[in-house]
């Protein structure tokens, strides 16, 4: 099982014809995390061709339009589809007001069930957590409250070292379960076959880190630590410093400064200013520091590794 | 001076790839007032290459999503841009509420002035008055409170006969707009000469009418009586005429009858059901009732006459 991130929409501010705001969608380990939802979203999603029946969480990292105005809509859409199985929608302190008023006078009715989980801490929070994945809150500094989200494979099963155990026919298929989870074989005749002789070492967890928006945070270094793939929002230039800060947002430059010291592997831009045309000026500035970067494509698929 | 009409969007319910949510950008005069404004009209007005600027009135038909989530990312857009003049939203009570909880949540704060002209009567009546254009209410019939919009040129100054006012070299400049607004000449020596003589006939005044949502309505015949363009909805062809009436929409056939017996010029209609493949059956179940029926084109500007 791999961990796929397609980029719906990684722009700032205003919607323009090929400018998406920001919206991501998130496959790890089977589950489909949408995060963030600019107005326009849900036609991403078709583009996409993402089935919105498998989205059952929603993440918003702060409520400024262009990170949630698509919200009310998409729901809207998923009733018309005929939803009835409950949504999760994770964000910040305010989200249910928002749109509970606006279904109430919209007179938006719905089949199913949404179970909000507003958000207010200043510190890291595990928010989700299955038998697979768990998500945790990165909180960041904007001009309204704003978090991230650290979502993590859990440690995955050993794999089946097939070769090795087809050499011993006392193990049957229902012993794989205890094989994969670490355990040793007892043979009938008393020996013992090491876990390690009939496994081998598991895929190892995949984590992802999406970052936006926020001013230059190094706080956030020890919670994105190794990450396999950072999404860092980088609204200008280092140039535009000033603007940054007050605008609480983050340079390409300090984009490159987070990954490098929080080791990740690999680190998305995005959340560009319309100011910019040719956006490779953003990876010229940050690959001085921390070569792996890359720019987002809308609407490709990237697999996590 | 002429009147132009282009729609953004024609489509009903869930937006996808090719299909917008209606909104439609009316140039009467040269004011430009938009009619709705469901999700993603602002990448919509852009593609039509509509100045966010030039608007300053906005007709909401009624609080379905469908035709009213594009306002907050709109209105969000003007702040952005600028925008310091104040903005009229014409729609019904509790578009207020609803806007206004959106901008506290998501401190979307604006430099200009939001005028809010709630409506709630069940008839019609007049809600813009200005020197060259009224506009007044339709009260539809839908699931929820719903008004159409008639959009009316006022009478026009008459055409200045140049050929005969040449003759007389006692009329001067300044009196062309008493000439214009149908004044007879007086000459030195005492000769009247009549209006008639000096102007031709004003150009005839354009109304517009749009009419969606709203179940089979005979009511609006006199209001819409006579006007050269109804854009009237028809969600469904007429065997489901059920569906139509349960749901609070028309049928194409219906939309016919209407445009019929109200003797309008020219028919669009509008607000498929997503479950029509070739909208051309649309057209041939209408026409037959009323030939001057038309289908929309997305983004396409139409000159009213």
């Amino acid at each position: 099982m791999s961990s796929y991130l397609t980029i719906l929409g990684f722009n700032s501010a205003i919607p323009t014809v090929n400018a998406s705001p920001t919206a991501q969608m998130l496959e790890m380990e089977e589950r489909h995390f949408l995060i963030d939802c600019g107005e326009g979203t849900q036609v991403q999603l078709r583009k996409a061709k993402s089935k919105f029946s498998k989205i059952n969480h929603i993440f918003i990292s702060h409520l400024h339009g262009d990170h949630c105005f698509g919200l009310p809509g998409l729901i809207a859409s998923f009733r018309l589809l005929g939803r009835e199985k409950p949504l999760h929608i994770y964000g910040p302190e305010g989200i249910k007001e928002m749109l509970e008023t606006i279904f109430r006078i919209t007179e938006t009715y719905r089949g199913f069930e949404i179970i909000y989980h507003e958000l207010n801490k200043n510190y890291s929070e595990k928010i989700y957590d299955d038998s697979r994945v768990e998500v945790f809150t990165i909180p960041l500094n904007h001009r309204i409250y704003c978090n991230g989200y650290l979502f993590k494979e859990k440690e995955k099963e050993r794999h089946l070292n097939m070769e090795e155990i087809s050499k011993y026919p006392e193990i049957e298929t229902c012993d794989y379960q205890n094989i994969k989870n670490g355990k040793d074989f007892k043979l009938k005749d008393g020996f013992i076959l090491k876990n390690e002789k009939l496994t081998t070492d598991p895929t190892p967890p995949i984590s992802y880190a999406f970052c936006s928006d926020t001013r230059y945070l190094e706080t956030i270094v020890p919670i994105i630590k190794d990450v396999n793939v950072l999404y860092h929002e980088s609204t200008f230039l280092h140039d535009l410093k000033e603007m940054a800060d007050y605008t609480g947002h983050t340079t390409a430059l300090e984009a490159a400064q987070i990954a490098k010291a929080a080791n990740v592997k690999k680190l998305i831009l995005g959340h560009f200013s319309n100011r910019y045309g040719d956006l490779k000026v953003f990876t010229d500035e940050a690959r001085a520091i921390f070569p792996q970067t890359y720019l987002p494509k809308a609407l490709e698929t990237l697999t996590l590794e």
